[in-house]
């Protein structure tokens, strides 16, 4: 071990602080603020271990949370992109590569290397252990939304047509938990938390 | 796979939420509010992944972040107890227990037993990993108080001593980064962060 070594991954760790500063849409179960990234991965984390047991032939546990802990890391330099953002999510990939850089950069190279790769497995979505996270970042803001009545649902006017199109990768990454999913939405629309219609402009 | 065996995994990852809104006493490293035990709890997740090789042999890094990102559930019912808080960390491990029994027990009795048991081996911190996990917990907020210019130490007007004891299991269990936690202790002392006098009454 060398001093420089532990310096940077000491930089690393106090930077990535920022994590807990990037808001997302999703609000807290109680309706009383927007949740950060960081909190957030940390949701999606432990939904890896309680629902591991739905998780395909092929996932690798132990590094669907690691990529999951890590995956929202460049949204301190991108920040986070509301999902039903047209506009925001064309340009989103180039900021955050470049996020993915600079972060990661400040790791040792073997370390920086190590996890840009596990953040691109998990934007490219190829691997079942990336379809399989993907999918868990897919259910927890519909949960969220379920509970709090709508939430982002009813402040952006989201519509069926979207939440359908936004889940689909649970389908493919998590199929056992595809019929709940399912439910969740057809409970929502029929409790009126969300809008049963097409929708007719991409919501900003 | 039953229905009602998901829905008790759903119901767990729902209160679980309410982790975002238990405050610790420590402050984010911009200062603008206290640090919040879900977003600590994923702050240490990464730091066990970026400082895996200083575990001394015998960790299971995996099994160390499933520890750290569930070790402080238990606060959801408990409460987050100010580490310098004497009479509060008297009636802390009570009160945890009980928490720890209603919170995993949401969850199917296998997983309630399992997550229980690895809540139960952070807190008796005999396994290597465990202490590996301990060490990281004790870390964390050493660098939150030097990024804040004395943070939570200023405040509460702790000593070198208190510190000292507290950030104690980190020698046995993370032998390789004891002399950068003495150093940052050094270096906070001489910053003005920490007073350099012994500890004259309990912190409240």
């Amino acid at each position: 071990m060398t001093i420089s070594r532990l310096t940077q991954q000491i930089q690393f760790i106090i930077e990535i602080d920022k994590l807990k500063q990037v808001l997302r849409q999703t609000l807290l179960t109680d309706h009383s603020r927007q949740e950060n990234s960081a909190e957030h991965s940390w949701h999606l984390a432990i939904m890896a271990v309680v629902l591991s047991e739905y998780a395909p032939q092929g996932v690798d546990l132990s590094r669907a949370i690691k990529m999951l802990i890590i995956h929202d890391l460049v949204e301190i330099d991108a920040g986070d992109t509301f999902c039903y953002d047209v506009q925001g999510n064309e340009s989103k990939a180039a900021k955050e590569a470049q996020a993915a850089l600079r972060l990661f950069g400040l790791l040792p190279a073997d370390q920086a290397s190590e996890l840009r790769s596990l953040w691109e497995e998990f934007e490219v979505r190829e691997t079942p252990t990336a379809k399989f996270s993907a999918a868990l970042d897919r259910i927890q803001p519909l949960l969220h939304n379920q509970q709090t009545e709508g939430g982002t649902w009813r402040i952006h006017g989201i519509t069926r047509d979207q939440v359908m199109k936004r889940v689909a990768p649970v389908e493919t990454g998590a199929p056992e938990l595809w019929f709940f999913v399912q439910q969740l939405i057809e409970d929502s629309i029929a409790a009126g938390y969300l809008k049963d219609v097409p929708a007719t402009a991409p919501a900003k």
